[in-house]
């Protein structure tokens, strides 16, 4: 059979990025509680493609997951690229993989524990050097500021979402559990999936007693981000789903740290 | 050429409903305040196939829309019910037209104008008699009177979406505008596009002043259906965004009215 | 403090489904091929609400979930909805579970082996007796019988998407696998996540030579449906995305077949 | 009332952008046909927000919006960048517009016309000069070069969609069209709402005529936009459903050309 994609092109124009994407994959990850956890990645993998090349070739991309079956830890995100550069051929692979993480958390009075969902993000691109951007969408309650200053009663919140992406130094490494902790801190009050009637009470009066913008959520998340040594550069936006409008409130803030790789 | 889809088929199996789904065309709906609003439909259109036929003619359908170019206005459902009968031979002829829908709203203490999007929904099945539902998604706030109750200051509230479907007399005409106000009655405030801050504090207060639980929106939506005798069927959903989880508190009370047709 | 949930409703007007909607929970699901296999959930629970309580306690549901940290088998739907019913006081408890789940497929030609995912569905509902729904959603190809008998080349094909529920005999058991060749054996061809360049040729050889309208694929598995006795209620669905429309094209089949319960 | 808004911020943090998001709007855009079109966009407004403000003004936003009431012509954008810089007090004002447009089409034999739906893109930032990109998500047919060559009979084809956005200079003008008919002259073949009989034939063997890979395609459109003096800068992606697995294929060329401004 011929091989059309390893034919020559003469359009000549190189390819920034071509393969697979949206690829569902069961994926197992590290936990800072309970070691791993089974969860379900949604998978895009991708390399640039010379100019001189027709096409990639689709099938080596699901045959390099297949050699990690059913056992895709994140941790392999490196070598999994190091396989595609070598095996495509290619230049620069890039792969990105989103999944569902669940985390315990107690309840403020009751003390009562449940399971909180977060959509995890780790994206990976490999030229001469690796480079990983950590992710993670933290839903959070805010509270606002000046309907609080301004009514006589009550105050209008609302679920908000947080997302944070960072790069850290080769040297540190960051647990996703730090990265929800920093979100949930900068917001009115973190969500649970379980509250009593004790705890519905903190966590209302706890969330009145901190009122925050969505300016004032990114600019917290920041702040953190400012302090940590291990982060270089981070990407912090917050949307509130507004209770009192049908669209939302946006803030975000971009930054490349000075003076330090 | 032959046409295959007039052959017979041996399968001795009659199927419900065959046709488009998911085609996106530009109609013109009825407008209380304007005459006529534009707007854009995602629209499915289906036929009862018998065991005897192997298949429905697709084209026909957009051939039919395309018989109110650019004009499709909602009110003739009915008749573009009637020519998918005819022209696909069926018993039974069913359309579903689905669009967002406009209306200006009035900010409560500035007077301040500004336009709400409503996603509606205008389903005809026409077998011997024509059946009719209209419906309409009403974002509004919902406040906790749980949170508020023992909380001593705020309320958790959030945003939350009302679902309305309902069959009308053949007398009567129910206004979009109408289910909207109905909806908008029974939470624990409408939401705008547009508040000052005169506005948000009484919108903030007013929201305060009137907690409404999941059941209590649907409720008070139905007793509304209740009364209004042009009503003989209707459904009532209710979903809270709940701002202090990360899933929704839901509600839905369906009822055929006695005594109505 | 005030359990403002049991207080009673002057509204007269009974909620046939309140409960919470939409929670992403882990979850284990029986395995043919594995014994069980981790996935991730997504989560509605709802009671029916007599007329003379105003709310129903959300916390319960969660609650409930919970007595089954991280092990929430599928086979346990039946004891979390009599749990459901007891603690919330009803007369009927209803849950839904929905999730990816993924079966290793073996290429036609290459014996290549690789994950392909089916998102799933479980219904249970208990009044007097447990009622349940067991579902598969099934990506496929379908290649148009009139494009093929018309063209001098070629046939237009695409994706689609066959849904099934069933409901079947309490002396019955159907694993998702079976329903998943139930569909794949009704489509012009399965899908695969892994193929190599043998195996495309026999993917597209086979899918010319078994071409099939939207009209045939639900006509096949129902035919199917009505040849298993421990089937007794079926609806199948099948929704192509045409490669030639920017629409899909539809069909569906329900019955429940007499003479069984 | 205390204006919280206008309050010092001691953070020291500037935030990048800030504004609403996923607001509904009715507008009104140039059509090459028919002078306007009415449609419905979804609409983003954001400022830059100086690290000593501690809030911006929402409502201002929505304000700008309204002196356009039911008038948001897509070309007067500009004019409300200008505004919002202003208003908002801001070094840096970023507005973005996606909305669904309408075009006619013509089917290859029996010259039948339809519409076929197109998302568009407007996307304005205005600091000291204004940069504007405009784009559009063009549905079309891809056969697969491989497939067709390899196979006796038939070849794999599906829907793909080709997003292309570009930059174009201050003396050009790029209508909505011309981009679609850049994307659908680099695919297999375009899609039509409306084929009869003989439309089917001839757009299926024109999509078996012009095989053409994902990246073929990102190939074919960017070598058109390499041709056109008005454009100098462009990003084309194309993702291909493919029929015969359930992920996409995907490719994606970005380019900034050089000498032109």
């Amino acid at each position: 059979m011929k091989d059309i994609q390893s034919q020559s092109d003469p359009r000549n124009m190189a390819i920034d990025r071509v393969g697979v994407k949206d690829l569902s994959y069961p994926i197992t990850v590290l936990d800072r509680a309970n070691r791993t956890q089974h969860t379900v990645g949604s998978i895009n993998m991708f390399v640039n493609l010379p100019h001189h090349f027709r096409g990639t070739h689709m099938s080596r991309f699901i045959e390099i997951l297949n050699a990690y079956h059913r056992e895709l830890h994140i941790d392999r995100v490196e070598d999994i690229l190091r396989l595609m550069k070598k095996r495509l051929q290619a230049q620069e692979a890039h792969m990105e993989v989103s999944f569902p993480y669940f985390v315990e958390k107690t309840a403020p009075k009751s003390r009562s524990k449940s399971l909180m969902e977060y959509q995890c993000h780790y994206i990976g691109t490999l030229r001469e050097q690796i480079d990983v951007i950590l992710g993670v969408d933290v839903p959070v309650t805010t509270l606002c500021p000046c309907s609080r200053e301004m009514s006589d009663r009550g105050a209008h919140n609302q679920r908000s979402v947080i997302h944070i992406r960072v790069r850290y130094t080769k040297s540190g490494f960051i647990w996703i559990e730090e990265l929800i902790t920093m979100a949930e801190e900068s917001a009115s009050s973190p969500l649970y999936a379980l509250l009593k009637r004790d705890d519905e009470k903190a966590v209302t009066e706890n969330a009145y007693d901190h009122p925050m913008f969505v300016e004032d959520v990114v600019r917290d998340v920041s702040v953190k981000m400012e302090k940590d040594p291990r982060i270089f550069w981070y990407r912090v936006q917050a949307e509130n789903f507004e209770s009192i409008h049908n669209h939302s409130a946006y803030a975000s803030i971009e930054k490349h740290k000075t003076g330090i790789v």
